[in-house]
């Protein structure tokens, strides 16, 4: 018995005790940092480094950090088997992998290399979380939010382009980004910089299709911040959005793509399959998300749940997401399904909460959507370090790097063409050039790497990616400020007319002379909308929803952070005395319906 | 390579798709059932099945399922490694083995037949999840949420009380069912019901420590909704809060004491040194809370961070969390750090929060609270089948029922005849028997034991736990309400005088003529006041806190469920013009003092 401890090496009670609370904590102290750093930034207006890069800045940090101070002595505390030493043992010996990079290192062909560097630090392989709780509990509070906080008036105007840049546009970039990726793989073998790896033409398009999905959290967290046109931030809203579902299920259904004989041949039976497959699961996705908010509209309709804020909250929250929970188990695409469960659930369900609900959902979603997002990019960071199997390959980087930007050129501009035929209203030509310069790469791309690692060109594929989203968010990111002014859509409109908000304030300081020159004094009148603060359309978005219902002072974040009652117009009229107004608070708890002005 | 992926079992790429959606996909349902009952109890005003209980029922009939159901057919889907038919593999394989329970198995003395019994069942093994999302995840909040919604005034006032039966009534609740278990282990020994098993006194003390937690989230579940006296409900909560902050520390204490030679004889020395563990965790983990809270309120207070309600809410969010973990990191006990960040993070941060702020922390760990203690509770339930190593001894478990029961009456009964010689104010005989009769065992009695399962005495202290958790939420938790009506606590006041509630709202329907009658009709204004929601002391410290900083009527959830405006006279005052109103919203934003009023 006592050799057998020695050998199976236990972990004291204490080490027991403490499971985990360390690698929490590190990741609570990167937030807290991310968190004080983007207060710092929006307090002096610092604006070229943006939050989700100061995230990733961090997390490289701290990256580096673990790797070099934390070298293990031991090769792998707590877990050498020594079996032969062992006098008896249990009869099966179960192992328990749960960490997907690991199990998929099994079936790797080529070289050890990778799998002895394993060994050089646990607390690395600690911090790699596993690519599952991405997927299950960090992605889905931010898709959510992105549709539970759409303009819909703004984003059913535009429907029809937003759709032509998601669907098509998507297809055209993954196809663009396969084909020069083919050709330069091609051209690497032949100069004899890359191995002769089984790098078929699907896995170029795999890695068009993961490539092509333009991230909603890094555009909509830096466009959040900027009193952009309003089309424009719906154009790109609903492109980045949608795009990631297509993405998604484009990657989906080309990793499913198998052909029968020559993997480089093209086999139409298989093509039309994957198309099918495609379709089959964008539509049960979009039915499955659809539904759960259906089933939680009638429920919040049909029960007097409404009573009881908690309970209507939490039904909401748990609907919600196993919405996401069912697709993925039923083999469909999560991400849209939730996507489409949030716009359903802020079509239908949000008008039949309470006033109390309405607020709570709005800023429980706010806040995870929040976390998330500055959890996702810590963890891009660290991934630098943290993930063990990096293949650097600077000619690859740098053919993704053309290719990712021909291919969002030739879906941008030739597709607005198109549908500036059509448009009414057109799409300007420095609109497209925005639309181009944002088409940053960010989490789904990285989530869409991670999850298939187990071969050398996945692995080069994943590197090749999460440099790609550094980069775009890096300099992208940081250069929006700059592009906008420079494309003039955003100082314009303020520096040319009366209408807010005043340059004083959306300006760096330095500029202050100038802008106070320039800034009209109507324009002060409209200083309450000008963004230092995220989540400008959520609460424009809740201010919509709430002027036709409930006539409740009830504070709402403004874009300065302060508290401003929503409906002004409605405070008026509803609380002119107490007495009325607290009846009314009373009346419209639960059924804060119309007939209430009647 | 082809053999390679046979024997290795290799995943498809669908399975990796969805991987753990499905385990998580169980939990929400089971909680969106456990809602909807609630809901529907609620309603029907039903009270002899708590929330908690339906929970714990739920996962009971889940568990139930999921064992008759999902019988795997292979051995362990997907881990089958046959070594000795490959012909090539990883130099090393590294064992990545994350649920501690398994781990622990292989330092087992005695027997395989529990290690056998582990191949049985797949999915139930993907539903125990690791005891460390317990303690990192699911307890801190609600432990934080107790503390920061601690009603100072009663607590501070009951203070020498609650310190008293949660230190020295711990204490003797620990050693009485020391004694008493280690004679019935004695005695089984002896009548052969049990081997002689090296079942030590410290074992014995062991078990008396973790059984003698009373639960908060189950006593404060259930007195929450009932309109308790509140010197009662004081007392009760905190003790019960204290009391497990004291019962962790002394079963760490316990755990790690060690004499040397004879394990049964008494080893002074070693007896010292837990006292003084247990006193030097205790002081070290209150300081790591207060100071984490401390260095929130001073950064609220000193930087801007109230213009950015999500940013503070962020900070305040992580810091308190962190102190948890850091607690935890550094050997010392999180649930009571965290629990006195809250209650320091009430005292001081708070103030310093921006209204929204202190409306979104509120809300926001009440919800967590909320899911979390759900969470546990269908977990609870659910490990009656997915736990692999119960040892069902019945005698054992009459024994500790029977100690459980005496160590209470010990604790209570000499306390209170103690305290009520010092005490102006008596605790009342009839208190004294609903204390006794509230000992609940939860949460925290479970999760100590499933973090040590490794040896068969722990297991069969697991079981009982378990069950003896089982029947006080049951038998306890459902006999609350009638238990207050006989004695006499809860209806003698509506009954006997005009005060609220009325008895119509707080009686069952079936009640209702004879409620009717006897309700003085000034019992209706107090109507608000009756609880049907959970979280009354929540909104009542809410109210506290808000009255003398800022006049803005936020609408916070009363016990009705309905929208209510806290600080009604400062309504009055501030909200005769609405531009009197506007201008003080802005102002008040973000430095809501009181010389507002002046």
């Amino acid at each position: 018995m006592e050799k057998l401890k020695k050998y199976v090496s236990v972990k004291d009670e204490d080490h027991f005790y403490h499971q985990g609370a360390v690698e929490l904590l590190i990741f609570n102290f990167l937030l807290i940092l991310t968190i004080l750093t983007i207060w710092l930034f929006k307090n002096h207006r610092f604006r070229f480094l943006h939050e989700t890069g100061g995230a990733m800045l961090y997390g490289l940090l701290m990256g580096l950090i673990i790797q070099y101070v934390t070298k293990s002595p031991d090769v792998e505390s707590g877990t050498v088997y020594e079996c032969e030493k062992l006098k008896s043992g249990p009869s099966t010996l179960l192992i328990n992998i749960t960490n997907q990079v690991y199990e998929y290192q099994y079936k790797r062909e080529i070289s050890h290399h990778n799998v002895n560097g394993h060994q050089g630090n646990g607390m690395l392989q600690k911090m790699t979380f596993d690519p599952s709780i991405f997927f299950n509990i960090l992605l889905p509070p931010i898709i959510f939010h992105a549709g539970y906080s759409l303009k819909k008036r703004h984003f059913f105007r535009n429907l029809g382009s937003i759709l032509t840049y998601a669907f098509l546009g998507t297809a055209i970039s993954c196809i663009v980004i396969g084909l020069i990726m083919y050709g330069f793989v091609k051209a690497m073998v032949h100069i004899g910089q890359l191995k002769q790896w089984e790098f078929h033409f699907t896995d170029c398009l795999f890695f068009g299709s993961l490539m092509s999905a333009t991230d909603p959290v890094t555009v909509l967290a830096i466009f959040h911040e900027l009193n952009v046109d309003t089309d424009l931030y719906t154009l790109l809203f609903g492109e980045s959005v949608l795009n990631d579902a297509v993405a998604i299920v484009l990657t989906h259904s080309i990793s499913i793509y198998s052909p029968k004989e020559n993997p480089n041949a093209f086999d139409a039976a298989a093509f039309f399959q994957s198309v099918g497959n495609f379709l089959g699961i964008f539509a049960g996705s979009f039915a499955m998300g659809s539904s759960y908010a259906v089933v939680t509209a009638l429920l919040t309709k049909f029960t007097k749940l409404c009573e009881f804020p908690m309970l209507e909250t939490g039904l909401f929250f748990l609907l919600s997401w196993s919405a996401f929970l069912s697709a993925e188990a039923a083999g469909l695409t999560g991400i849209v399904a939730v996507l489409f469960c949030g716009v359903t659930q802020a079509h239908y369900t949000y008008n039949n909460l309470s006033p109390d609900s309405k607020m709570r959902t709005k800023q429980l979603f706010e806040f995870m959507n929040f976390l998330a997002e500055n959890v996702i990019f810590c963890y891009m960071g660290l991934a630098l370090f943290t993930f063990q199997n990096h293949i650097f390959n600077p000619l690859f980087i740098f053919g993704a790097l053309v290719a990712v930007f021909v291919a969002r050129a030739s879906n941008i501009y030739p597709l607005s063409f198109l549908l500036n035929l059509g448009r009414k209203q057109k799409i300007p030509r420095n609109f497209q050039h925005m639309m181009m310069f944002s088409g940053l790469r960010g989490a789904i791309a990285f989530a869409l790497a991670i999850r298939d690692t187990d071969s050398q060109p996945k692995q080069m594929m994943f590197t090749t990616a999460l440099l790609i989203v550094f980069f775009t968010v890096w300099v992208f990111g940081g250069g929006t400020t700059p592009m906008l002014t420079w494309l003039q859509i955003r100082y314009l409109k303020p520096l040319l007319t009366h209408t807010g908000p005043p340059l004083t304030s959306t300006l760096p300081e330095w500029c202050s002379p100038v802008a106070r020159l320039l800034t009209s004094p109507s324009a002060y009148g409209d200083q309450l909308k000008d963004g230092d603060t995220d989540y400008i359309i959520n609460n424009d978005e809740l201010t919509e929803n709430y002027e036709p219902s409930a006539h409740i002072p009830v504070p709402a974040q403004d874009n300065t952070g302060s508290i401003q009652a929503t409906g002004r117009e409605d405070i008026q009229e509803g609380d002119l005395g107490l007495g009325g107004y607290k009846l009314q608070l009373q009346h419209t708890a639960c059924q804060p319906q119309k007939n209430l002005l009647a």
